[in-house]
This record gives structure tokens, C-alpha cells and sequence, in this order.
């Protein structure tokens, strides 16, 4: 098999770049390594920032996306017992969010795929890249028993943190900057009406809380738990319980509580590899780069990756030019360390570290207070947390 | 004796309030451990914010300051081998900061305080502080082989971090925070001409540096070393070549060097002591609070202690109304918990940790990448750095 460009990984991050690369009339082929209903099966972020939602747009995906994702133009924050507003909208002149499930957004790439009879091989073994380092990689696997190869100009390392495509990398070529953190997210999903329109994020002196959505009838909350913790030791009502604990008066008041559709426990880590370009293969979403939850940048991270590497794709194509491709880990690096500081001193504001001194909580309340109390603090939290703009830094910087 | 307020330590707190309490009509007596030439001989800091400028003209003793101090209205930020500057007044619509020595300070109030022929206890031995639970507190010190008692109304602990004053409160009365930071401050006094006309803040692969300034013909300097180096082991000339090391090429070039006047190690610290108020005592200053010295913080947290007791003193005296007194301890907590997390993370942002993991050093250059590209990112570090409104957090918050 040839195709110009082999995508390891049917995730968002290969299928968002897979649907680009169609528009601009560039074949792509993805391999992925599970089976469909397995991807669909992982419950992971819901919050687009509006880069995110263009490029859906753009690969023309978005039409369900617009109907059922909810926009949001603000978020609050919960610490000492009170509830302060962070308004989105006002504070970055009218930008905002939108609350879209990774699972449905992946859902919309997947089913465009198959509509336009783009070849995707799910349940591929044995994935292995090859001379990315010469013009003509390839990629081989094993499916049905049998051995295949796809020729090819380009790979796309969309196949995550675990995936195959950094691995294959020379450790003398590659630099990874990494921070584990002492604790893990409990994520619980339910059909049960949102506590709050908006999401609100919580620092309790019992640790971290996070009331998330996914629509209006279902809702997504976490819990910062031991890393030690068993998510089978948590049963739903040990999870309300400790929720309401973590919550104001009000919060235990409007929660609305039900049986869970799942629970699952996650780590929390900031992970960075330098670089991301290896002759012809680059590394685009979680294979390259991973964000503790706290803000949501991960997913949105990935789409910027995948517009980046689209682009540079589009032009060695289209204009002959390989400085596209030649920029292509620079530019997404500055941005990526960008969002990894914001994912690092969110998650260091909000959670409660195990062995912090007691200085430490006080810190935090003042750096809070400090923020929700002058304008330049809010529009700090706010401009980030809608996503910097993609030519951030390059003004005046 | 008896007097109104009996004040202990004559540091730059003591003698201010010891002045203001004077144009209110306000008796003081001062007692002081050591000699006035001791209290002199201490280098500290050198930044005045527009409060501490006021509390000095409002005192009476500000005209030297005003004709020897230098206004500045923005500071440079030098990072990954690039200068940023920090403009003051354009961020902060107008205020600046004013580099006075503390020295200087200290000499203009003592010598107002001489001038008014006001009564300071200097070389006092074994002073305590007595029955500030009750209406009738009193002080009392050996001198000269003699003992002595002030009786008073108040007393005012302004006698730092090592006084009596704090050290007399029961354990079970008193909450203390505090974090050690794993490395020093070496300053150096030298008779030489500021590298820049404003200061510079450095942060470097060895270590953060400062270039601060007494005048245009005094420098003071600064290098982050381990807590283990002795300052006997820091010749000038290795003091200068480290300094370079760890400017820029344009900081090379324009450095001047020359003979040390002075050369110390300082530890740093971030300390809060809760409450400040103990029935008729109060404490002021390093007595109560300590920041690392990053942003210069320690002098006007200080001032602002002192404007806010001796209001609450005029109050009482005045008005015949304790309020103020019953708030004293929650007002300046307020601010001191903003100042101590705006010091706390400019410590963080800017100097090197012993066992720091690779990615810290990416976050700091993703964080001052961040705020020197950001409008609102520049106006938190510009508010801080003047220091935050007196009223901050009480119209919104």
C-alpha cells in the first residue's frame, strides 16, 4: 500500500489531522493499534477552546458540535468557603469555551471518515515505523495474520503517550522533561442534572474537586484522591459523600445525586519530549506532550499540534517548501510549554500536596484571593484558559 | 517612667512610629537592645514603595529622600540570555518605586527623632514585656546596672523576627507559617556605577543574581549561593566573576567593578506569625512576618504595620474607640499574606532549587516567557512589584 501520509493513531489527534489532510486533497492512511469501540470507550476531556472548534469547522465536522456542545462563558472558582466567577466572556472580549465531549467529538470524526471512505486499520499489531530518517518511511503491522507495509512521504505519531512512534526514537535524539504528581483525578460520570450551569473548580482542604458536564442532563465530577486509592473502594455514595464535602452550602444543596455510568482513576502528570520532528515523522497530542487535567488543555493542545502539522503538510505539497515542516517542533513547542505552565501552576493552585507545610494552603489562598480581586490576575487565568492566541509572543515578544 | 506607647526595637518600624505617634501628640518612649551605630551598621533593602515614600513625608522626615533617593519607574527582567523591561509607570498608570537605602532611612528618622528630643532607650539589657493581657502593661531593661520600668498603655513590638516581644507570647496563642529556601543571598556593597540605571533581575542557569543600586555611584549586588558557603570564601574578584557569569553580554560589557565595602550572606525566609494583635501589645514588621527579600517587600510590609497601628492607636486615643485596635491584626494580615505570596513566587520564579527536576527550569522560562508577552501577565508583576492599593480586595471582594 502508498499513501503520502501514514497516521499512527485513530484518536482525535490522527483523525482530526486525517480529515484536514482530505479537505486539502492530501491521502492519508491511519493505522490504529485498538479497535474503534475501544477508543470510543475511554472517557477523557470536555472543554474546546474556540481553536478547537474552528478546526472542526474546518474539517467539516462541527455541525453536531455547534447543535449539542454548550457554550460557556464563564467558570467559577470555589476556595475559603466562597464562590467567585471567572467571566470568560468580559474578561478576554467575548471568547469562550465549549462543552463537547472528546468521546463525541471523536464519534463525528470517526463517522465522516467512514463516510467519505477514508482507509483506516483498526486492530493493527505489531505497528512499526521505519526511515523516517531517509525520503521514503514506511510503516508496517500485522493484521489477520498477515504482514503489511505502507509506503509513504510522512508519518503523523498521533498514537499517544504509550505509543510506538516516540519509542522508536534513538534516546540520544530526544530530550523529555517530566513531573509526576502525588495524587490522581477519580473521575465519576452520571446521568444526574449538572450541580451548577457552569463548571465550578474547587480547593477544599480535603483536596481538589471539579464539577464538570457533559450536557444538561449528565454530569462529570472528579475527586484528587491517593494515589493509592482503589477505584474499586469507592462506591457512589462514598463519592457523593465526599464531594459535599468538598462543596459550599450551595453546591450541597442543588447537587443532584444518582448511580454512576463509570468511575476510573487517572494520574496526573506533565510530560514534554523535545524535539517533535524526526526527519519524516512527527509527533502530534499525547505522544509528544501531556498536561494534567486541571484546565483541560490536553485535548486542545492536540488540535493545535494537528493544525500545525497540516499546515507545514499543505505547504511542502502545494508550495514545494519544506520550512513549514522545518518550524514545525519550534512553533508547537512554544506553544505547548505555554499551556504545560498553565496545566502546572493551575494544578499546583488548586490540590493539596501531601507533604506541603502548612505555609503552603495559605499561599494558595492568597494567590486566590489575589487574582479574583484585580482585573490583570482575572484576564491572566481567563486568556489562558480560553487558549493564548496562536500567534502569541511572536508581537512583541 | 511612663508613657503612652512603649515601643521595643528602634529599627526603621520603631522610629517611624515613633515619629508619627508624635505629630499625632502621642508619647513614646523607645527601647532598643543595641547601639545606634549597630542598628545603622545592617545592610538591608533599598526599594520604597509610594506608601512607604508617604508614611516618610508624613512623618516630617522625607527631604533628604526626596533629593538623594532615585525615582524608577520600571525594572528589567533578564531570562534565557534576553532583557525584558518591566514598565512601572506605563502598567500601573503612573507609580514607581524609589531606591533609598534603609540605612539612609533609618539615619533620617533617628536624627528627626534626636532633633525633637524624644526619649530613646539605646544598649537596654534584658528587656521584657509585662501584663499586655490587662490595661496596664509595662516594660522593663537593665541599664547602666540599674533596672528600669515604662509603664504604658501600649507596647509595639517592633524589635524583629529575633525580638522578645513575639518570644513572650504563650506557644498556644500564637500560629506560625514559615518556609526555609535551600540557598542565600550574598550582597556586596562596592563604590562603583550601576551596571543599568535600573535594577536587573536575573534568572540563570547557575543561579538568580540581582543589580540593585544606592545611588548613581553605589551598586549592590547580589548572587543566589548554597546556604553552606561562607562569605570568608567569596573573594571580590570571584564575587565579579560570577556576577558576569550570569549577566548578559551587554551586562559584561557595562559592568564596573571594584573593591567591596560590604560582603554578607543573608538566608531567606517566608514567615507569618497569626495573631499580630495580643491584648494591648502588637507586633509590627520583621516581629511578625518575614518574605524572602525577591521584590523587595520586607520595608513597606513593615511601614504599612506601623501606618495601620498608629491610625488604630490615634483612633483609640481620639475617638475613644477600640475598633481599630480589634482590627489591626486581620487588616495587616490581609495585605501581608498578598506581599508574602508576591515574594514566595518571585523566590520560586527566579532562582534555581537544589534537587529541582529539568522541567522546573522549562516552566520558569515558560512563565516569564508568558508574563513579559502578556499585557495583563505585565500588570500583575507591575501592581505587586509598587505594591497592591491599601484597599485592595475591599471594594470587590
Amino acid at each position: 500500500m502508498r499513501t503520502q501520509v501514514a497516521i499512527v493513531g485513530a484518536g482525535p489527534s490522527g483523525l482530526l489531522l486525517g480529515q484536514l489532510l482530505h479537505k486539502a486533497g492530501i491521502d492519508a492512511v491511519i493505522v490504529e493499534r485498538v479497535s474503534g469501540e475501544y477508543v470510543l470507550g475511554r472517557i477523557r476531556a470536555g472543554i474546546l477552546e474556540q481553536v478547537s472548534i474552528d478546526l472542526m469547522d474546518e474539517a467539516g465536522v462541527g455541525a453536531r458540535m455547534h447543535k449539542e456542545g454548550l457554550v460557556h462563558g464563564g467558570f467559577e472558582m470555589l476556595f475559603a468557603g466562597e464562590r467567585h466567577r471567572v467571566d470568560l466572556d468580559k474578561l478576554t472580549g467575548g471568547k469562550h469555551v465549549m462543552v463537547y465531549g472528546q468521546t463525541e467529538l471523536t464519534r463525528d470524526l470517526m463517522e465522516a471518515r467512514a463516510a467519505a471512505g477514508l482507509p483506516t486499520v483498526y486492530e493493527a499489531k505489531n505497528v512499526r515505523v521505519h526511515d523516517y530518517d531517509g525520503t521514503q518511511p514506511y510503516v508496517t503491522y500485522e493484521k489477520d495474520g498477515k504482514s503489511e507495509r505502507i509506503d509513504c512521504d510522512f508519518i503523523a505519531g498521533c498514537d499517544g503517550f504509550h505509543g510506538v512512534c516516540r519509542a522508536s526514537v534513538p534516546r540520544s535524539a530526544i530530550k523529555e522533561y517530566e513531573k509526576v504528581y502525588p495524587f490522581g483525578w477519580l473521575g465519576m460520570l452520571s446521568d444526574t442534572p449538572p450541580v451548577n450551569h457552569e463548571l465550578i473548580y474547587v480547593n477544599s482542604p480535603r483536596g481538589f474537586a471539579l464539577c464538570s458536564q457533559r450536557s444538561a442532563t449528565r454530569s462529570r465530577y472528579y475527586l484528587q484522591v491517593p494515589l493509592t486509592d482503589k477505584v474499586e473502594e469507592w462506591t457512589d455514595d462514598a463519592f457523593w459523600q465526599e464531594l459535599k464535602h468538598r462543596l459550599d452550602d450551595k453546591g450541597r444543596r442543588d447537587l443532584v445525586t444518582g448511580p454512576s455510568l463509570e468511575k476510573s482513576i487517572a494520574p496526573l502528570r506533565s510530560f514534554v519530549t523535545e524535539p517533535l520532528r524526526f526527519g519524516r515523522m512527527f509527533l502530534a497530542g499525547d505522544a509528544g506532550h501531556i498536561v494534567p487535567p486541571t484546565g483541560a488543555k490536553g485535548l486542545n493542545l492536540a488540535a493545535t499540534d494537528v493544525k500545525f502539522l497540516h499546515d507545514a503538510i499543505v505547504e511542502f505539497y502545494k508550495e514545494n517548501s519544506e520550512a513549514g515542516i522545518d518550524d514545525y517542533s519550534r512553533k508547537c513547542l512554544a506553544r505547548i510549554w505555554r499551556a504545560e505552565r498553565f496545566s502546572w501552576w493551575f494544578t499546583q493552585l488548586m490540590h493539596r500536596f501531601p507533604h506541603d507545610e502548612a505555609i503552603t494552603s495559605k499561599f494558595q489562598n492568597a494567590e486566590l484571593d489575589y487574582l479574583m480581586n484585580s482585573e490583570s490576575g482575572m484576564k491572566t487565568i481567563a486568556e489562558n484558559y480560553v487558549g493564548l492566541p496562536l500567534d502569541f509572543g511572536t508581537a512583541s515578544g
